[in-house]
């Protein structure tokens, strides 16, 4: 085939490919002599060798290309680097742009802001050994791998103009989210979306093992490619010059294919329908064009080239080798005297907002609010406390309905889920919507389109990180997702939250709108699907993360739902976890006293007793179940002991809890001492494990006094209110919890057992029976106290 | 194309198949008049339904055309529910073939049992909706979906004999888990293994949306079944006598090829290379058979069929439908005047031990223990403690290799992890077996075939479903994981203690080997990688489960880890979590103290001080770069405060601190308040979240004297030791921690702070100059006490 890069073009490619892999093996040796303009010496290499030299040519040539491309089409576009170990790749690409001297002014275009650039990497109080957000251009960190196509997905969503090059490891294919996250093609409409471009980039190995993907066929390889519904283009070799032609070439067919697709499907008359993506598989050795043999070992294309090829620096050798390695690179050609690149190679990099470094993409920087309806505009009208009942989810279905058609022209808002939002409720945003679906359809499909802004595939992950990647290039969403299998994204949100604490740290880091989860279909109410989808750990889990980012609410009825979801989508760089339920249930605050009771986070329910200002007992609840059965506690105590003076307290804001120097929403002391007093005992109702209750309060003076009563791992397919029962967390185990804890009603103790269980007894016969709970709790109401 | 069934064959299965489905739309509807022997009424139905009929008569379908082959080929096979939904039809089938009436003989075969069988389900107190350990022959419980595949090849490893259907569901096909598990094939060895059938079965449904691989072209999904190293055999139709034909046909067809392939491959001659595995995807209207129309709207084959096609029986014509549908089987046909199954159709199921429902080892039957060696005899040699440095798991290592040799006759023990054996320095076993690979090999390539009883995939999930498939067939395995990245299984392990809970309430499942974790590269060691490495809340999740099931392990040098991992491979129904450094770190017990130290889970060590009978501060520790910051403090202390009195406990078993009510391991409050004091400062470093400590200690007595240090979020590229300093668990801050807390040191507090800061000082100056630590930290050895 004749040559598609003529001789200076080559030439270009070459270099600049050349420049970023002597600075990335610079950052993983070198602390001084930058330039190699002495002879290398063991006073010039690092003590600590911490890095991953393997990936970084592959991502360094697949850069340099795609910057060739960016300049020739004028192209619009973001690098994903999926092998997170590439971090001396992009930090040297963007320094190569410029874009990291912008970021880090000290880092100079020069032989001083060289040394800083080597010595700074993996180097304490330096930078990350991955693609961090101390990297510009980045919204990907990859450390933990799987969710580089998924983020990619997440970006190009409704930025219609927008590449997104998408590098994937064939370690990181292996794992369960990227497998899973190539249908994402199945979800991208042409029309209004940008284009993913995935590259696969086979070198063979992992850590210490073969890929499986590098080592399968090319005729399955290439099956599985179009089965996963893309068109793959292979370039393959070792030979720079040929991969160089080649991948031009390749990657121009590719480009011109995209283009074509999307100006087909931007006619006016255009019908949708899901085209054959082009992507790529690039097979190079791993480690390219660094040590071929190290002590008699083939390094170069095989699994030893994962980390730092040359390590043992006591060789005198081995420090001759480091030096060959990176002359091979020829320095002197690439960087003037300064230090600085030649401006020949320079020049072959794009400028301004072209450059993938500096793409405000990759900033959050488009970034605008929310045009919000005024949440109280769908309020349930409450004329008093208990007096009906209502699905908070259908509530807030309407209100995030009216989110989404108010913030059409912005394009900016989706909502994402595990094919659970109709099942969730929050079906009123079909109204103005639909499910985004690029298949055919079928009579009886309902609410499915190309362009629908809900976004459900069956895989908690993959959603997560559309979210992710959407939420990282500007733009808002909101998860909702049944409350135990959210877990199934655990590490995902861990990874997010160090991208959150990372990027607060870095100065030119735009905030962005914060990681928003609805959790429902609790616990509580698993009807139909009993023990396997009966876990409330999610939040302990988030209350790990730090102060400043984790944020855990726990609604009691719709009105405070709608104020809670309200100001969580304006709020920015947190991680918002919301727990509520979508079955009818009583509601308890008509939207003023909801605005109210969310701001505070925490409140006295006085409306709940008469006399609750010198309490016997404190009875505390947090969560929709909770809250009902310690209402109806209340009520039953009302009989037992008139006498007996109760204050309620309901906590929305479960940070609350926290000592004010532990979280920024902690109570004062003071405060909270007013509340649950120092000496009542307080009887505590909770949606989640006990154990997370007791860890927000041991160092509030009065913790000792607190009594919590949640979800044991009792699970089972059983009515509702049988969960409490046998869970200990019913209306009836509260009220003796109550008896048995107030000192002067030491004698009525017994009573009360036997009270207690007698109904129990009662209770278990009458649902062996039934099937169904006890008249007297299916239709209990909430009765307001007499006042004297 | 001929007939493949004649005629009694084709009556026989579809009236096997009639009565399957009968019994399952009996359970999700029925608590009387199983037999329809009276006209139905209101009163016969259910007042809560609760079920899914969806994919119902798939897998009974499926299931009943496997009972066919198991005869005709004597086949030894296990059925795998991915569809965790389909309780009703694997109640169903276990019930046709006696097995369910052998296990609760209260469910008779007769109208009687029939009736119970139709009352429990979904009943309070009664049997869950989904294939749980409740149900004979099941492994999966498939509640949470996804991991059917990976628990189908954990299940064939090394039961050559066994061929393990799993039926995919292709909702469930669109999970990470799920997706990547396809590629299992690449780790299965045909010549000693078992095969898997994959069974696709397309619906066409999630609960709301259409399914990826249902609309995608069979031409795509051929590619992909084919990209995934299977080939696939397409089933489709929604007449049942024409279905009834191609299934027969067609798995008989790949039954033949799984026989042929297993022939060839057990050759003696024969060369180990991956075969072109056979595969089914079948075709079917989601709840076929059901109601085709309900109010005007149509049911069968669509989304609507996936839980009760007919809910509100308010209607009478509902109620008829109902009747009409279950007639619609001909009970009449299916079972006799008593109730009983007919026994022409009875006869149409295999018999003892080849019923799917009665495989042993779908209930861990062939379970022995493991043949361990003596774990004594792999100890460090320990003159005194702190005399020498030792990597902990690269010594466990060689104690797992003489487990995987001694127990190479019984081929039921394997090593589980994601591409880090080697990198977690467990290589040891390379010694006597490799990872296995099906794959062609290169020159460079080592430690791999296909008879490897390591098995390394880079994906956590499916190496957790593989583990799980493997210890419930009844075997052992142990998975060696990089402690942060174990969450990403956080969800998987939480269904299987789930399934560990409701199997240990079930009188007739045997006991499993546990669910062993070593988690290791962990949080304080991740020098290479950082932040995104740095997570130790896996334990957290772990101490929330029920404490019959939760154990939680820190070992604090190697002889301690044999000890912990020798007692664990013996233990059985729990899920064990190991958490051991790799790095070479001080050792402080000899074997002997180890194995003392490890049976109590916590102990004094007494030889740290010389004087601890009547201390000022118990320093504690857990974990084992807290314990060596913990002693470092204690050799600064004997510098700063001569006369101190400290007693240092270490803690092994983390669940000791629970009271013993609260866990089995949980330390009586007397011996606690003994170790600890009543009064006394304790200083707790600890190698995880401060939290988890303080939550298991909360009920004993002295809690307010904790002071806990550990894991705040703080994480970086940087040096094991200043991963202690910017947490605050370092040596400086502990013995700060003491004089600030023992209150006759009260004078000496401004010094020591004073003293503290520039200790910082200078360790951040040295730090960042020389890119390593102060050469008093990397030089600090321990130094045993001078007795007065």
């Amino acid at each position: 085939m004749s040559d598609f890069l003529n001789a200076e073009q080559l030439e270009g490619v070459d270099a600049y490919w050349r420049a970023s892999n002597y600075l990335a093996v610079g950052q993983i040796y070198l602390k001084d002599n930058p330039l190699l303009r002495e002879p290398l010496t063991l006073a010039h290499i690092k003590p600590r060798l911490l890095g991953h030299w393997g990936t970084t040519p592959g991502l360094n040539l697949i850069y340099a290309h795609l910057n060739r491309l960016i300049i020739q089409y004028d192209l619009n576009a973001l690098f994903v680097a999926g092998p997170g170990h590439g971090g001396p790749a992009l930090v040297a690409q963007t320094y190569l742009e410029g874009t990291y001297t912008e970021c880090y002014p000290s880092v100079e275009r020069n032989a001083n802001g060289l040394q800083r650039l080597f010595r700074q990497f993996s180097w304490p109080y330096g930078i990350s050994s991955h693609v961090s957000a101390q990297v510009p251009g980045s919204i990907h960190e990859g450390g933990e791998l799987g969710y580089s196509l998924a983020h990619a997905y997440g970006a190009a969503f409704d930025n219609p103009d927008l590449i997104v090059a998408c590098v994937i490891g064939d370690g990181e294919a292996e794992t369960g989210t990227l497998a899973a996250s190539w249908h994402s093609n199945k979800f991208l409409d042409p029309a209004r979306d940008g284009a993913v471009l995935p590259i696969l980039h086979l070198n063979g190995y992992k850590i210490a093992n073969p890929t499986i993907l590098s080592c399968i066929s090319e005729e399955e390889l290439s099956a599985l490619m179009y089965g996963y519904g893309y068109d793959p283009y292979f370039v393959e070799g070792d030979d720079p010059a040929q991969v160089h032609q080649d991948l031009a070439r390749t990657l121009d067919t590719i480009i011109v294919k995209i283009r074509d697709i999307q100006r087909l499907s931007r006619q006016p008359a255009a019908t949708a329908q899901r085209p054959l993506w082009p992507m790529l598989v690039l097979r190079t050795p791993k480690g390219w064009t660094g040590p071929k043999f190290v002590d008699g070992h083939r390094v170069e294309g095989t699994w030893r080239a994962h980390q730092v090829p040359l390590a043992d620096f006591q060789q005198p050798l081995h420090v001759r080798q480091l030096e060959d390695w990176m002359s091979s690179y020829r320095p002197d050609e690439l960087f003037d005297d300064n230090g600085a690149l030649i401006p020949e190679i320079a020049a072959l990099a794009p400028t301004g907002h072209r450059r993938m470094s500096a793409n405000p993409h990759a900033n959050g920087g488009l970034v605008q609010p929310l045009n919000l309806p005024r949440f109280t505009d769908y309020a349930v009208a409450l004329s008093a406390p208990g007096a009906m009942r209502a699905e908070a989810t259908r509530i807030l279905g309407t209100f995030l309905r009216d989110v989404m058609k108010d913030n059409r022209q912005s394009n900016n808002f989706r909502l994402f889920g595990p094919d659970e939002t109709a099942s969730n409720r929050l079906d009123a945003v079909y109204e103005v919507t639909a499910k985004a679906w690029m298949e055919p359809l079928h009579t009886e499909d309902i609410n499915l389109a190309p362009d629908g802004r809900v976004m459900e595939i069956l895989s908690e992950q993959v959603c997560e990180g559309w979210l992710e990647g959407y939420l990282l290039t500007g733009r808002h969403g909101l998860l909702s997702c049944y409350e135990a299998f959210i877990h199934i994204v655990d590490s995902m949100v861990n990874q997010h939250a160090k991208w959150l604490k990372t990027a607060a740290e870095v100065p030119w880091r735009k905030p962005v709108a914060s990681l928003n989860f609805l959790l429902t279909s609790h616990v509580w109410r698993q009807d139909h699907n009993g023990f396997s989808h009966q876990d409330p750990g999610f939040i302990d889990l988030v209350a790990n993360k730090k102060s400043d980012i984790a944020r855990i609410y726990l609604p009691p009825d719709a009105n405070c739902l709608l104020s809670v979801v309200n100001h969580c989508l304006k709020s920015r760089d947190y991680i918002n976890v919301i727990v509520a339920g979508k079955q009818p249930e009583w509601q308890w605050l008509d939207i003023n006293a909801a605005l109210r009771h969310c701001q505070t986070g925490i409140g006295r329910w006085e409306w709940a007793c008469h006399n609750d200002e010198q309490p016997d007992v404190v009875m505390a609840c947090a969560g929709d179940v909770p809250t009902l059965e310690t209402l109806a506690a209340v009520t039953l105590l009302r009989g037992y002991v008139p006498d007996l003076r109760v204050r309620v307290i309901n906590v929305v804001d479960l940070m609350v809890l926290q000592p004010g120097w532990q979280h920024p929403h902690g109570l004062p002391d003071r405060h909270f001492d007013d509340l649950f007093t120092l000496d009542k005992p307080v009887i505590f109702a909770f949606h989640g494990y006990p154990a997370l209750i007791h860890r927000l309060l041991y160092k509030r003076a009065s913790h000792d006094n607190f009594h919590v009563r949640g979800f044991k791992e009792e699970g089972a397919t059983t009515t509702p209110f049988d969960m409490a029962v046998i869970n200990n967390l019913d209306r009836y185990q509260l009220a003796l919890d109550v008896i048995e804890r107030v000192p002067r009603l030491h004698a009525q103790v017994p009573t009360a057992r036997a009270r207690y269980w007698s109904m129990m007894e009662k209770h278990k016969l009458y649902l062996i029976e039934h099937g169904e709970d006890l008249p007297e709790v299916l239709n209990w109401q909430w009765t307001p106290p007499v006042v004297d």
